[in-house]
């Protein structure tokens, strides 16, 4: 029997939430987001015998972006990279890989094979991301489902439980069972006039009731959506047990397990077969022999009608002349490079923060993650490690490589430790969740963000992240974009308001490049000049 | 600043969540299901010289899983099935396939391509399916992951928005948004004691903030989670206006919004590479010349210590003898079927009910969904069609085969109607959501199961599924579980109290199997016999 709710709770519900922002209405467009994501700019064909030169500094996303636009439409590109390899933190490690951290190189040990990797930076593609989802088209790099939440993981948390994992859908069920229980109790508790609008009113209790899979008196009971204890298919099912609402709120998890899938893990992600940097590899590959390798940008002067940049190869100096620069080395490093940028727009790079972040990873020895259900997805814990991610591919494969630890907040955690005492402790923090962890896993790396040779930081930290720009933020923000002396780009995520995505990089180099195009006229120029 | 709970209120509610049921306390188990659904039963060695002969009738998944375990035991099976291909229910549609529904034969026109096919039974593996996933890694099965729901799809009702589709990320962010707001004020509404455990009430309010991401206020305000109106990477993000309350309540989606992934779609879901009928090709490869095609059966007699089967191929009768027969010819027309069943087994098998389901599908001229950033999932609408799937696979590729009708409640909408019909009315309904579906959809196919040629139903129906069963229907159920004079084993989902997933047939298979063994006294057997 569907309870009733009386007219004025009703009214007051429905003019509370109606008014307390600006609702769409039956008339107005909806969901449709407007399809203006997809920022590609046109760039007008360059004169073939009088080409446009551009220097690019930094072979990370933003950079091959750049490089990649521009060298199709005509312009003479050259890619400048401190780094042996492109990428930037678009890296995945594979067996044989150098891992730079200062005071902490590594060689990576896993086995040769094609599923063993791991995504050291960015390792998921939102579907939303349609730029760069285009390359990935564009480059030919084969897409497959990441796989982010997963109910067959764990929450382990040393407040809840005594610190025994539960598993997500335990977790996740019980929490929803009981915040729909308080919703419901509430909803009905004060029956003072005749019903009202009856079919809103059963809309409601029964989305409440849908929501925590509650019972007919709106209680909950329990759900087999915590799984079978028992049976279920050949004989009847038994519940699991109840979980009780206070042993859940010891844990912080309540919020997590109410909000998964949402924000930029909501969408479908996707991830390279094989790892992120095909990526990297597809621009490569049509750059071909644009990209310098091993180079130490010593200068970078605006002059009048461009830039002049000086660089160190193999101990030998060069200076190169160029119509434009975009440039995506990191601000807090680009400043200890000489250069004669203006007051403000130094004070704008010097402004940026970069964020610390540390991942590491093993290679087990089997896929025990599988044998317990699980097939991607993450582990939360409120250990440092933080999360253990399963891989999504190499399903039936003997072997694979977890995330085993992943300090995003801050990640000094573990970088104040030996490498032989981060992987140890990854070990023992592992084990609380999986209790043959130890025994599983071998060959660990780690990653301290802040701590990579030419990189010593992660993303870049603007305030839009955390609640909104102060006047003086946006003003900095909008000088760093714009171009130092007209010629001069900062490009990458760090001239972004969403930091630490790959897309935000890709946009970032496609304002830019729309900007400069805009500057230069905007249309084609016939071969030669006006006489 | 977080809002205060009472003693009174909290007490009050810790209570009544406390004692709805049962609770799990920190010092019990949890979470830890037990690893008893892997259920292939062992089978003793069977006498090389004097094999125990099982005649299995039917090649469903059912079927196939009793012959290729008995076949491993060293028994004697012969498969016979009544069409000319094995896999029952699980059926994929290709190029040139034919769709064999009684008065509506179709054959199929898809491109002939690897990506361009049709699951026209079960079309997604939950990966809790311990037994399903374990044939396919034995079968050597190749498993991508199946998107089921997506946030960029749609729901479409024509009581809401005047019919106009709205993004699943919309419509859920905004009833998340209300449904939390309504349980923070009710929760709050209160105040009459002094605060009494601070962490516990913030704990909850903080919840429900996260659940509908509402501000300091406990009010909800719209969301990013809804996506970007526009900006949000380069620029800063305007969000999408917030939706009425009183609209979404229109709609009966309210609570699937609210219960996506629940159920038998929590777990990660999983496909084969190439069609659902992989599973069928593997199991047909492992049992080679054993499965007989295009038979009829006419006859089952149980006798004193075997079952006579009578059948006709080609016009031709035939009679074989075996020790055993495992039967998964749906029981509705193995009542047809001359036998002498004891009378309680054919009251069993008269009282099973089938379901009518109804799918229908067509090739696309384009992958029309992903410039609309839907890669796999369900669009919802209120038509008849009830469902739009998107593929998830075949990304970049030119085309892409979608379902366009799911019916799964009935069917019988679109069974009255004739082909011509049935296909413009999913255009027609289709275009609701799309608005250029006619001129994207070709070669369209449908497949009414209560229709089709040697099923006639789609999946049996105990009332286990709607609510319990009474006295009478557990009875009836375990004497059609239990072999028919002890030798015949009738098996399938329909068998099970989870029907219509491919898991069920395989462990009423295993049940049966497991059951046999015990009767034949379950040790090895020396060759020959005692003397």
């Amino acid at each position: 029997m569907t309870k009733r709710v009386t007219r004025r709770e009703l009214l007051t519900m429905l003019a509370a939430t109606g008014t307390s922002a600006t609702v769409l209405n039956a008339s107005a467009a909806l969901g449709m987001i407007p399809d203006t994501r997809l920022g590609i700019p046109e760039i007008p064909r360059a004169d073939p015998i009088n080409r446009p030169s551009i220097v690019i500094l930094g072979a990370g996303i933003s950079g091959l972006t750049a490089a990649y636009e521009l060298d199709k439409a005509g312009y003479d590109c050259v890619v400048l990279e401190a780094a042996p390899k492109a990428g930037g933190r678009c890296l995945t490690v594979r067996h044989g890989d150098l891992i730079d951290e200062v005071g902490n190189p590594q060689i990576c040990d896993f086995d040769d094979e094609p599923h063993m990797y791991f995504n050291a930076g960015p390792a998921r593609i939102p579907s939303s991301h349609r730029n760069l989802m285009h390359y990935c088209k564009a480059l030919g790099v084969e897409l497959e489902i990441f796989i982010n939440e997963n109910k067959e993981c764990y929450y382990q948390d040393d407040a809840m439980f005594k610190g025994k994992p539960i598993k997500n859908r335990v977790f996740t069920t019980n929490a929803r069972g009981f915040m729909a229980e308080i919703m419901a109790k509430n909803f009905n508790n004060d029956e003072l006039e005749r019903p009202f609008d009856r079919y809103e009113a059963e809309a409601l209790i029964s989305a409440m009731r849908a929501f925590g899979d509650l019972d007919a008196d709106e209680l909950y009971k329990g759900s087999f959506r915590a799984g079978y204890a028992k049976g279920g298919f050949i004989d009847h099912g038994e519940q699991t047990e109840v979980v009780a609402l206070h042993e859940l709120l010891k844990s912080r998890f309540m919020n997590s397990a109410l909000t998964a899938n949402e924000g930029e893990t909501g969408p479908v992600l996707f991830q390279p077969v094989g790892g992120m940097d095909k990526i990297v590899q597809g621009f490569a590959r049509e750059l071909r022999n644009k990209i310098y390798y091993d180079v130490v940008v010593t200068s970078v002067q605006l002059q009048d009608n461009g830039v002049a940049i000086e660089y160190q190869h193999n101990g030998i100096k060069y200076l190169v002349e160029a119509d434009y620069c975009f440039n995506c080395i990191p601000t807090h490093l680009m400043t200890g490079i000489d250069n004669n940028f203006p007051a403000d727009y130094q004070e704008a790079m010097h402004h940026v923060r970069r964020g610390e972040a540390y991942k590491s990873a093993f290679q087990t020895k089997t896929r025990f993650w599988e044998k317990d259900d699980i097939y991607g997805g993450i582990t939360w814990t409120n250990q440092p490690i933080r999360q253990i991610w399963y891989p999504p591919h190499g399903l039936f494969k003997e072997k694979g490589v977890i995330l085993a630890a992943y300090d995003f907040g801050g990640g000094m955690h573990f970088t104040r430790l030996s490498q032989e005492e981060r992987l140890e402790t990854a070990i023992r923090q592992g084990e609380k969740v999986h209790s043959d962890y130890r025994q599983q896993v071998e060959k660990g790396i780690t990653i301290a963000w802040h701590r990579m040779n030419h990189m010593l930081g992660c993303a870049a930290r603007w305030s839009s992240s955390f609640g909104g720009m102060s006047a003086r933020e946006e003003r900095l923000y909008h000088t760093l974009q714009a171009p130092a002396g007209g010629r001069h780009y900062t490009i990458g995520d760090q001239v972004s308001l969403h930091t630490a995505w790959q897309e935000s990089a890709i946009l970032s180099a496609h304002w830019a490049i729309g900007d400069m195009v805009k500057r230069m006229g905007g249309t084609s120029s016939m071969p030669g000049r006006r006489v």
